[in-house]
């Protein structure tokens, strides 16, 4: 088979593959079954919002944001959000402003280039990893493109035998310790990229006392069978590396100002004080440079399942000693922190009857380098909606709510811009803002696992762009593909973290959402996808691979623009708690069964979820109370549907707990938040499942187990407190209670 | 004099004395100009709400509240709360519940009781305490009369010297160590009551290293000049001495389950997890027994203004060595600390219009003993009030907003009842509580500080009780007391702690007052009042000498209930931002006063007050705005009336932040907190002067005026933030700062 017709097998694989659709939006819940009333006039223009947004605009948009590369803090990210603002002045908003915040970044030194060494016993580099990617044809002039890096690595040149760790997962420094009887203390340890979050990689290594990290691309995790490198496909080549940051910021936004806006005038901490930093030295590499190193370790060979595909030995653990050889590795880094002002875009179309309500559109504008899929996909389509709602706008269309857009900076620093942007707006966001809808990568994007809620509606109402399913909708080309799950409708995930909704749903309980097409996970293998973060991300790939009609941008930016429209015009709010509540019992029983591993220390230390499952039944009877009443409002009782827009606004806030998750103080809601073990994956009831958390190993197991007690006593209370805001506003009967006490 | 003439006169004298007014309310900010539109009908509702509310009534209500003690978790408070109930009910209110909370109570051990003993060389105790004070006339056989006892205190019999630390301020501590150069460590300390909260004096007395701490009122504090004891007078007997619970709970409410409400399903931690218990000792005494311990002390003389008024020489130091004596004092402690039931009594008026706006009155029910004034004047002033709207509800009356009213158990325990209560419902107290007005004692209350702010309109409405003030306003009647400050208006002082506000106003930042005859504070120089939690608190105190007519009760039940009325009824919140604006700007001036006394250490650590003013000014611009823009309201549109209730309503609460004070999560508030010396008094710009406190002798200067830094740059960005709350909900102009990135 020719190259070519590897390109059109792959773009036919491809086509069905990514038609799966991969919906990880939350907004707290479910969509409205079609009793709420949009209001006729509002539903044409839904409509022409729909048709108004097209392939070949987004594709203009793409290629128009794509030509060079816009880091955060850069003077190219600059002019883009400067056009940006330009243009979405001119499709019509109401306003539009640039919002600078001052905050830690981190860059390669440009004098002093980062990379890892192989050291003889006599001190000399024989080998040296590459300085920077071979940039893709068509780019070799562009300058500013920033190498490979770990943005925050820790500077330092650690000189050391090198263990490899698999993943750098929580289990995989287990089961070298605790299995393998492998010390990494001391040592460089080399992971494999894809699985968790990059972040948790680095504070596994430091927690095991390695004093640096290598991070590499290994072609099991970052090619497809069968495809060819980019530029002839899709595929990692083996020169490029994954740029990204290594924080453990735990939705802290800016290192330096946690909890506040990082303002000209906001005091900033230290660097030993600041948060979420590595101590260690990071770096990644490419799966053609990782091959020497790992061709110069020593140690036993590893587990089975800890072989990559790179054509060498894999080992593992100290090998210096066996004799094998006695080189050493050397890491050589020089990144700098430095603070830095970056920008975000806010764009306001004022709501018509209540503009105290906000809903947000909201995506990220840097790239590591052109971002061709992460972000532009994602804005070229943000863009699309802006257009789309301007034009609206001068037929005569305004949101009943305010709609709000926004083009967030330095995402790719640890959600910085939108962290900030929330920190700073925190007391009206959590006043006044009715959902927040995501728009990072449009497709493909990250293996994020997925959330509970959905808003069907808007898939009813868009086309499927596949060939061969003309006349099928969006809903049923998804449920074609995504019909696994015990219920009759499509898959929706936890939103676990990653990108730019974490401030507003995790920290300010905003009802938040997201919807992109993804890959089939059951048969794709690959992390994120293959070039993800590489200077590979083009516009090419896109038009060559990924969406060559961008008729599937079209589709994204039809579900996203139709949702924010839906919420932001809709009399009643589009949404179910009914369905809130049939995922709350899913995830009591889920960490139920988790909990039930340990019958013994649960009857030993009188652990019951009793109080939990009693609160979820109580939840389950208010929202479907809640939606009777629904039933019976007047809507011609300006104030009456306002009271149960609060309701069911205020709901996603109910479940946020201002004391915030153990050591994780800016993770506040209780029932969702990334894993402490990946922060790409979204995990319910966090607090109990942190608790139980390798809880056989504990070192006090009646204070582990208490500690799991106290866990199931605040679920259940905020869960009790979320059905409270469901109920009537004033409660007109007695208690039971008080028959009893007379 | 014939001691029927110094009541006489001593009647007379407190006429004048206790018609200053104290009030102490804060709602967040002043009172609306009359330009609010308050609606017709009600206004002519409001008239016969004040009517209604009558003297004589109030006294059978005071009366029948004082027959026996209701210490919070006994059988007596329980009947009472189902009494107030039953009462409400008939009243006419839409329900009345009793709320139930587990929580941690602590009583004397019955049959091993407390007392303090002077312990001669060979181990004999020489000299008791007394075990009760002597009961007065016609209470003879009333049982359950719990002895003088310090909540909370910790178990056992330390034995030692004994150390005179004056008041136990921070201040005499300093003084004691510093300049005295007398060490209190594994001492027995004793102070005497006044000037700053009990608890206080305990933590300050731990911090010094001594193993237990003796409380007497010294009569120089408790005694008013030439008064005569109870029952002949209002002073208090030798035989008398103060309860009061000696905790350091800062906001947390039930010591187990800080953060959650005390159920009974929820996770209780340790006692020696347990939040604010002191570790040591702590015992209560009057005068009388006061004067034998301090007989037996030896150590040089006290500063003179440490000498109080007991006819014996003060001494202070260990003063066994000194050969003056060989006696040791000996705590016998025995009280237990007990998870007890208490209830609240929750009554609700749903509103006409906004039910899911919520304005309370609460106050608590729970007395030491009988409670003749603390609570009870305040709760039989709640009790009218709610007669007296069952009453209009009668006439067809039902306010916009709904009301609530509470009778709150365990305040005496540390605030525990109204705590637990707003924990519980936190989310929708957030979302929907316009104000809380406090409702403890009515007469003479402990000497807090007190509040910026005022609704002045009820004053106006409400006559003078006073004798030889007929015809003139309560309004009038204050001004004329209290004319001292630079405004032509009464004196309104912050809020401290100390009452049942706290949860409501500290930690979840809903607009709150307070407001209650007091002393004058320049002339009479005695601590709260003398009888202050004795048995001696009785109906007759108040009958023959606080408030024979009861006309002052009634003025002060007119005020607290007008203030409701007012909050539930108006279309337009009567609240004013401006005036909050005056006050943030005094605050800002004197906490820059304050720095200033370092202006080296201002000059080499750059501690620049520039961002906090600056805040101050967007402030004032915005509440200027936000009251002009309220001028051209369109008042029948009733969205547009929400949004800029919902404004005013939300304000309070933007100055609140979730992380909370340094070391004081459940202290939220940047503006307002107790004192971290003095529960009883209210900080401005807390943060900011604590970390200012004792700076000169600061281990690490340049970590502590970091820490100035940090909480300046915290309030200003508070500051604004609440500003934002203000503003137009939607920008609808750039920012200059986009002409200038241009």
């Amino acid at each position: 088979m020719g190259s070519e017709d590897k390109i059109i097998s792959w773009l036919c694989r491809l086509t069905v593959i990514t038609a799966f659709f991969f919906i990880g939006f939350i907004i707290g819940w479910f969509a409205r079954p079609t009793t709420v009333n949009h209001g006729h006039a509002s539903k044409s223009f839904l409509h022409d919002f729909l048709d108004e947004m097209q392939a070949e605009n987004i594709k203009h948009h793409l290629r128009k944001f794509t030509r060079l590369p816009h880091l955060a803090g850069s003077q190219q990210n600059l002019d883009l959000a400067k056009q940006i603002r330009a243009e979405w002045m001119e499709f019509g908003l109401d306003s539009v402003e640039l919002v600078p915040y001052d905050m830690l970044l981190s860059y390669p030194n440009k004098t002093n280039p980062n990379y890892i060494s192989i050291v003889d016993h006599l001190g000399n580099e024989i080998f040296n990893t590459s300085l920077a990617e071979p940039v893709p044809e068509g780019y070799e002039d562009v300058t500013d493109i920033v190498p490979p890096y770990s943005a925050f690595s820790a500077k330092g040149q650690p000189e050391d035998e090198l263990v490899y760790v698999n993943y750098g997962r929580t289990e995989d420094f287990f089961k070298l310790e605790r299995e393998l009887g492998i010390n990494c203390s001391g040592k460089i340890v080399i992971a494999r990229y894809g699985k968790i979050f990059r972040g948790n990689k680095v504070k596994n290594a430091m927690l095991a006392g390695a004093k640096g990290i290598v991070l590499f691309s290994d072609p099991a995790d970052y090619c497809a069978d069968g495809v060819e490198p980019y530029p002839d496909g899709w595929n990692l080549p083996g020169g490029g590396a994954q740029r990204g940051n290594v924080l453990n910021l735990n939705g802290a936004g800016d290192p330096l100002t946690p909890g506040y806006p990082a303002k000209e005038y906001t005091y900033r901490s230290s660097l030993e004080d600041a948060v979420g930093l590595p101590k260690i030295p990071v770096h990644p590499i490419g799966y053609h440079d990782a091959v020497h190193l790992l061709q110069h370790m020593g140690g036993p060979l590893p587990p089975d399942n800890w072989k990559g595909a790179l054509n060498i030995s894999y080992r593992i653990g100290p090998g210096f000693m066996d004799g094998l050889n006695q080189n050493k590795v050397r890491m050589n880094i020089h990144t700098n922190n430095q603070v830095t002002r970056i920008y975000n875009v806010i764009g306001w179309i004022r709501g018509a009857v209540e503009p105290d309500r906000y809903v947000i559109l909201g995506g990220h504008r840097d790239a590591w380098v052109f971002g061709g899929i992460d972000p532009v996909s994602g804005a070229a389509v943000v863009h699309e909606s802006v257009r789309a709602a301007g034009k609206l706008m001068k037929k005569g269309w305004r949101p009943r709510r305010t709609l709000i857009f926004a083009s967030w900076d330095a995402e790719e620093f640890g959600l910085l811009g939108s962290t900030e942007w929330a920190e700073d707006h925190a007391r009206v966001l959590q006043e006044r803002a009715v959902a927040y809808i995501n728009a990072d990568s449009a497709i493909e994007g990250q293996t994020h696992t997925h959330t509970h809620s959905l808003h069907y509606d808007v898939f009813l109402k868009v086309s499927s762009p596949e060939d061969g399913e003309e006349g099928m909708t969006l809903y049923q080309s998804w449920h074609k593909r995504d019909n696994s799950t015990e219920r009759d409708a499509p898959w929706i995930s936890k939103l676990g973290s990653g990108s730019d909704f974490e401030a507003y749903f995790i920290r300010l309980g905003i009802a938040s959402g997201r919807a992109r097409y993804t890959k089939n996970r059951k048969t794709e293998h690959y992390s994120s996808y293959p070039v993800y973060h590489s200077v590979y991300e083009t516009y090419e790939i896109v038009e060559r691979f990924y969406d060559p009609s961008f008729r599937r941008l079209e589709a994204v930016a039809r579900v996203r623009g139709g949702l924010i429209f839906s919420l932001a015009d809709s009399p009643v709010l589009p949404l179910d708690c009914v369905e809130y509540a049939m995922s709350l019992t899913k995830y009591a029983n889920s960490i139920y069964q988790l909990a039930l591993k340990h019958p013994a220390a649960m009857e030993q230390y009188s652990v019951s979820f009793d109080s939990l499952f009693s609160a979820v039944e109580n939840f389950t009877v208010a929202a479907r109370d809640f939606h009777q009443r629904l039933d019976q409002l007047d809507t011609s009782n300006a104030l009456a549907v306002r009271m149960v827009n609060d309701q069911l606004m205020y709901l996603e806030r109910a479940f946020t707990d201002p004391l915030g998750l153990p050591g994780r103080p800016f993770y506040r809601h209780i029932i969702f938040a990334p894993s402490s073990h990946n922060k790409y994956a979204g995990e319910s009831f966090p607090g109990i499942y942190d608790a139980l958390f390798d809880i056989e190993n504990a070192v006090d197991p009646q204070k582990a187990w208490d500690e799991v007690k106290r866990q199931i006593s605040i679920a259940a209370f905020t869960v009790n407190t979320a059905a409270e805001t469901l109920r009537p506003v004033v409660k007109t009967v007695k208690t039971s209670l008080n028959h009893i006490l007379n």
